[in-house]
């Protein structure tokens, strides 16, 4: 059997902690951590965040490119070689943390807490009006496998549920909307809106003055998707009428956002330093070898990217 | 048929709320709010937050005391006539709102959302470590309908779950303490401590410098009891030495809070103004009526009191 090398270009920390599940699960794999990438012409699989530039000629044999992270928009397409498999990391621990950052970003509105921080702050004991979660309409924008894991955990609150994505879904117990088409009316019945799509060509800039025009008057943000989603002057000119009530941003662009930008001291905006969901590296490890697996034995492999889609 | 007159004591808005169900539901029962009492012979029920001081006498015929909260710390089981069966408010408004609070206070610490709020007001992007779900421990102090339903909403999450109560329980999942010589290993593995125990003479000021002694250094007090549970100056003073990390208070004594108290600003504490859970009228006067039913039908009611208890 050709020797197989898998070389792991990312956080050495975490690439230490993956050499120690492929030593348990899957010891027949050579398993390099860059820069220690020995013949390049062993390495058949890559897990990169950033892939090195010269990829195509420094590895010819290269079969598979995993992200080590949950997207794929930091790769540059164009600069792959055409029939490079290209898979994004889906595995357990991203979507644990996004359950449960999302779950509380969205009670946090839900249940006024923006509003109670500012009322603590002036020290005024003052109950708002609740609403019941059946009356609370979430609306999920994205339904890969993130936003359908967020939905489900949000289901058993009892909120009024719906979803949009590219293509047309089918959800049991979610208002699924499909397409260009679907969006506006997806947008005229959403409170909270949670945006979970993928960075492509197609979504940069989407949540925009137009989009935010299409939401009840004080409807509320959730932003765990990818900084460029988002244009910065639009959102604040939303908060600063009122068509936004608030915003929970955890990606920004650039990141780390530099100290002295607007969002940080902006009463309306909850920020957070991209920490809605960490890949869990011996969880990720553990699919990146049943992807292998998958590979060599000719099934599908998990996040496997369409990358006309860009996703 | 001796003709049954309900009355209602509490606030007259939602009276007129229980009316239009009672009207509905139960067309049968004369309906009266509050001061419109009618003939003081004909009460046979009454639900009060507060009851009038010369119940025993003004109502001689008084059958049942339904309290129109979730609580019955505010009646004096002593001025009340002996055989008067209490019952406290059991209904799903109540349930589904504390179940949101709770939910929301817990994964605000779990994913310390306390101290990225400090960050944000310091313009610092830095992101702290995970800690899995798995091996956060939380622990209920209360096992009630209430207790048990949080319980049952942050099993979704993964979290160590623990349970301490006066009586031993049994609940798949979760880690049940019983009795005060089960206390103490109860709060040594517990991470964040939710407190949602009735108020009793047992257990005023339980949330104190021993029990917070208990629990492991740097852990966190989501308390959703009553205020005079909590002994004020042993909260601050865990908080300054980092015994407690943080503490989420919806209750306080007295209530309203005064402006000048020092939990208002205090930098590790956060504070809401009693809302954690509210009785819905409509569920509310849903409820009372199954236990009027169940009452004529010689059924146990839902959430009556054992006065030697005091819950």
């Amino acid at each position: 059997m050709t020797k197989t090398a898998f070389l792991y270009k990312s956080d050495p920390l975490r690439g230490r902690q993956w050499a120690e599940v492929f030593r348990r699960a899957a010891p027949e794999v050579d398993f390099r951590i860059w820069p220690d990438i020995g013949d390049p012409a062993e390495v058949r699989f890559l897990a990169a965040w950033v892939p090195p530039d010269d990829l195509a000629t420094r590895f010819p044999h290269l079969e598979v490119l995993f992200s080590s992270g949950a997207g794929v928009d930091q790769f540059d397409f164009d600069a792959l070689p055409p029939g490079l498999p290209v898979v994004r990391m889906v595995e357990p621990g991203i979507v644990r943390g996004m359950v449960e950052y999302v779950t509380h970003a969205v009670l946090d509105l839900h249940r006024d807490m923006p509003q109670y921080r500012r009322q603590q702050q002036l020290g005024e004991w003052r109950a708002l009006p609740v609403r019941p979660a059946g009356e609370r309409r979430i609306g999920v924008l994205g339904l890969g496998s993130l936003g359908q894991a967020v939905l489900a955990q949000l289901a058993g609150f009892g909120f009024d549920l719906a979803g949009w994505s590219r293509s047309q879904h089918r959800i049991d117990g979610v208002h699924c909307h499909g397409g260009s088409d679907g969006l506006a009316a997806f947008l005229a019945r959403t409170d909270i809106l949670v945006c979970l799509l993928p960075l492509t060509d197609e979504t940069r800039g989407v949540l925009n003055r137009e989009l935010f025009a299409h939401l009840p008057h004080g409807a509320s943000l959730v932003h765990v998707g990818r900084g460029p989603h988002l244009v910065e002057a639009d959102l604040l000119d939303a908060l600063s009428t009122g068509q936004l009530a608030d915003a929970a941003l955890d990606v920004t662009d650039p990141e780390p956002l530099p100290a002295q930008h607007a969002f940080w001291r902006h009463p309306r905006i909850r920020l957070t330093p991209h920490i809605a969901s960490m890949t869990q590296p011996k969880s990720a490890a553990e699919v990146v070898i049943d992807n292998l697996r998958r590979f060599h034995a000719g099934e599908p492999m998990t996040g496997l990217v369409d990358r006309q889609r860009g996703y």
